[in-house]
């Protein structure tokens, strides 16, 4: 058997796979990124991921012989390895399992093509070109204080910044405020003594003691007034262009009216059409033509990843086959 | 005796005044602020320009019946303030000193008027409006993550984003770029198997271990590339916009021809007449005339602060005098 894990910061996802590439096992658990609990309750998520989909398939961890674990925001090497490597053995898995990119594995999802491209943004955003079933050429994925262009977290960012703004007459009024304070649960807003509203002071209480990336969820806020707020236009036209820029650094286009096959993955990106709109929009003014191909889950990718790792061809057939199984166990 | 200390991220001034408002004792120290190197090593500089203020004023700690801390980035009350009591007490200084913004000082730097404004534009980034010698009012001072617009930090951060996307080719080319590698003393560029240059890698190795304010110091490289540079442009008139913008929202301005007077502070504003040119036209294309007061320092505000508090009326002879006095003792 061969497990298959997607890591994100919502959740964990497991799948245990035959060799001949029959999804028989699936497990989900907690956030599995490292940056956003810590390494210790990431790869607690992990192992739990893992024996919830050994347990539905009902095989032991010592049938496992290979695997691909793809995780977001931060790489496992070191010492991490180690440690991540006794959580596994801690539900009887020894067998080596590799570390890869979420981008690769949201990549995977869409398409089994060993060359072409993907864009993601989800906390992050990057993209990269793939030639060989190998990641060639990356743009950004800098990270949320010197890049990320576009991501969850830098529109989160913009969202809380803009609703700051417009409490404090420093910016325009936009519905992004109104938004912002429901979701935080704010109510009863009062001026202190130096004509600050409560407001500004609670929100920056709420963030500031959070991890910076904690921003991202705030995104959605963004799309939810995007077609009666100029604010918001503003916020998503500028991400959808920072991303048409990410994605036109890796592109290699060759002279032809047919648009290129663009994976999207990652929450934003696969979760708002508006965004994929903007963005091909604003690639045709650069004279790229692309088609998106929105991908909302990187463990079909992953599998595919384990599969090829223990040497099976995964052509589209087999890649349908596994989204469908993956269908059936997670519906 | 009372003593008066400005506190910085470069450097802790302070000075040892009489009651009567002559400055006669003068000391310098390293940085002051406990965001940037920790609150013991803020606070033992904090003693030392003390010590040495007392000792070329040829007084001893028991002299000082009062004073005032006037600090930037972080607020002194609590636990913070017993463990800045016992480092004072160390030198022998027992005598209650009490704690100030360095908004504040900084104005009172600029004007003895107890009505008016100031605009800040060092590490972070607010406007005050002061009535009666209180602050009535404040805009921004939101910090790095949620506010600091047009900040030393927030041009910083601009910089180092703007240097990335050239390097990668998700933005235009900017002289920004040169001058980062260079400020950095980078060399020997090459381009690893992911098509990403050395000097993106370098880059956020330097970026990324310290905290976030320290972007800070990479806003100089804007205004050196002003005049021939798009991209810096672009990122100086936006920061002049929001800093505008900051300013608008505390400015009670009665309908008259006359200028309103407001004092220019923080290391990159009084430092930069391109910076306060631009906020000056962005301000009149809004019908708000100022005329900015640039003020380097917050020490002489810092000792009419401490005045002001032992009930000594500091009227603009007087505060010319401190500030012939400090020029004086501090060349």
């Amino acid at each position: 058997m061969l497990i298959a894990i997607d890591a994100g910061g919502t959740s964990t996802r497991c799948a245990v796979v035959t060799p001949a590439g029959r999804v028989i096992g699936y497990g989900r658990a907690g956030s599995g990124n490292a940056v956003s609990v810590g390494m210790a309750s990431a790869f607690a998520a992990h192992a739990a991921a893992v024996a919830t989909a050994l347990a539905t398939a009902g095989v032991s961890g010592s049938t496992v012989t290979g695997g691909v674990t793809a995780t977001a925001g931060f790489s496992i090497h070191g010492d991490a390895a180690e440690k991540y490597r006794a959580a596994l053995a801690g539900i009887g898995v020894s067998a080596p399992v590799h570390f890869g990119s979420d981008a690769l594995a949201g990549y995977f999802s869409g398409t089994a093509s060993l060359d072409g491209y993907v864009l993601i943004s989800g906390t992050g955003a990057a993209a990269l070109r793939v030639r060989a079933g190998i990641t060639v050429a990356v743009a950004d994925g800098l990270g949320w204080l010197l890049g990320d262009v576009g991501s969850g977290y830098w529109i989160g960012r913009a969202v809380v910044r803009a609703a700051l703004a417009d409490l404090e007459g420093r910016g325009p009024h936009t519905k992004l405020t109104p938004q912002l304070i429901a979701e935080l649960g704010l109510t009863d807003e009062y001026v202190d003594d130096q004509h600050r509203s409560s407001f500004v002071t609670e929100i920056m209480k709420r963030v500031y003691p959070e991890p910076p990336v904690f921003l991202a969820r705030f995104a959605h806020l963004a799309f939810e007034v995007l077609s009666e707020d100029d604010v918001a236009q503003g916020i998503i036209n500028e991400a959808a262009s920072g991303l048409a820029a990410t994605l036109d650094a890796v592109l290699q286009q060759p002279e032809s009216d047919t648009p290129t096959s663009v994976v999207a993955t990652g929450g934003v990106l696969s979760g708002q059409p508006e965004l994929r709109d903007r963005i091909t929009f604003d690639l045709a003014a650069r004279g790229r033509a692309v088609e998106f191909i929105p991908v909302s889950d990187g463990l079909a990718g992953a599998v595919s990843l384990a599969l090829r790792d223990a040497g099976v061809d995964v052509d589209e057939a087999l890649l349908s086959r596994i989204r469908a199984d993956l269908a059936t166990l997670a519906p």
